[in-house]
């Protein structure tokens, strides 16, 4: 499998202000601007955190929103129940392991998923697309660590007010 | 005057490592790939916090790295002193509003002097070279502020590893 996370943050490396909002997001300009089009239909997983599906389900239905991927949730909460989800629990590196190699993975949000997948080494692509906006607290799209990750920048773009910055992993054995 | 912030910071947005440490910077390529040399001619002044200048010294004399500006320390102590440099204490705000119109100042590094900055919306230009390692922990470009502030992306470049983002202030009145 391909593991990709692919995301919007702050200046300030914020994926959301305290409260989750995406206001300041919205206020950034239209993301029709971006390639994310192009870029769904890469897809085959999408996994999320229970919060960011919260989020997401404010703006409609995920089978909708993520009509053609199969769309795993990780909860604690046995009782979620929504259409075009399927909610998992445990260690998200155990799970991104079995999955099948031919699959790519869209890490939705979710810091909390993204850290052990770092650490792990699991995280082939990243495309972060930086608003211009230093929100001054929020949800850190990069937990502090005791580690340190280097990547291969292989990409800059402009879409209107986002800069769009593409990462792959280091190729093994540096 | 002018405030410009101009300097690099990792993809998880720290200055410097948690013993204010740029040895993850230097691996990351090399800075003569970027235009800096025609940024510091376009410069009256730079102003750094004491940590910073402790940086910039083990690498030479401030006389011989930044020879043609006036280059202010702010710091409590009285008894520093170095070649090429002023030192200054109090309030940051203060010290930059008696500039005078014509002068372009430099922020040097300095989290801690660019927030106060930033909050009484001094600050007219960024230069963001973003190195692509996420370094975990460290001293952050942007602290954490009750406020936010939004900029106007003005330039997204490519300097080998590094991407430069470049904001500039809103007019006013927006």
């Amino acid at each position: 499998m391909s593991v990709i996370f692919y995301g919007c943050v702050s200046l300030d490396g914020y994926l959301a202000d305290k409260n989750h909002g995406l206001g300041w997001l919205h206020a950034s300009g239209s993301p029709e601007e971006t390639e994310y089009d192009a870029f769904y239909k890469t897809i085959d997983i999408v996994v999320m955190g229970r919060r960011t599906f919260d989020e997401v389900s404010k703006l409609g239905s995920v089978a909708d929103i993520y009509p053609t991927t199969t769309n795993y949730v990780f909860t604690s909460r046995n009782d979620l129940e929504a259409e075009g989800i399927q909610t998992v629990s445990g260690d998200v590196v155990t799970f991104i392991q079995k999955i099948a190699a031919d699959k790519r993975i869209w890490l939705v949000g979710g810091g909390g998923l993204l850290a052990p997948l770092l650490e792990a080494q699991l995280v082939d692509r990243m495309y972060i697309q930086v608003a211009p906006v230093i929100l001054g607290d929020g949800i850190p799209l990069f937990q502090k660590q005791p580690y340190s990750r280097r990547f291969v920048m292989s990409d800059v773009k402009r879409y209107g007010q986002f800069a769009e910055l593409v990462y792959d992993r280091l190729p093994a054995n540096t």
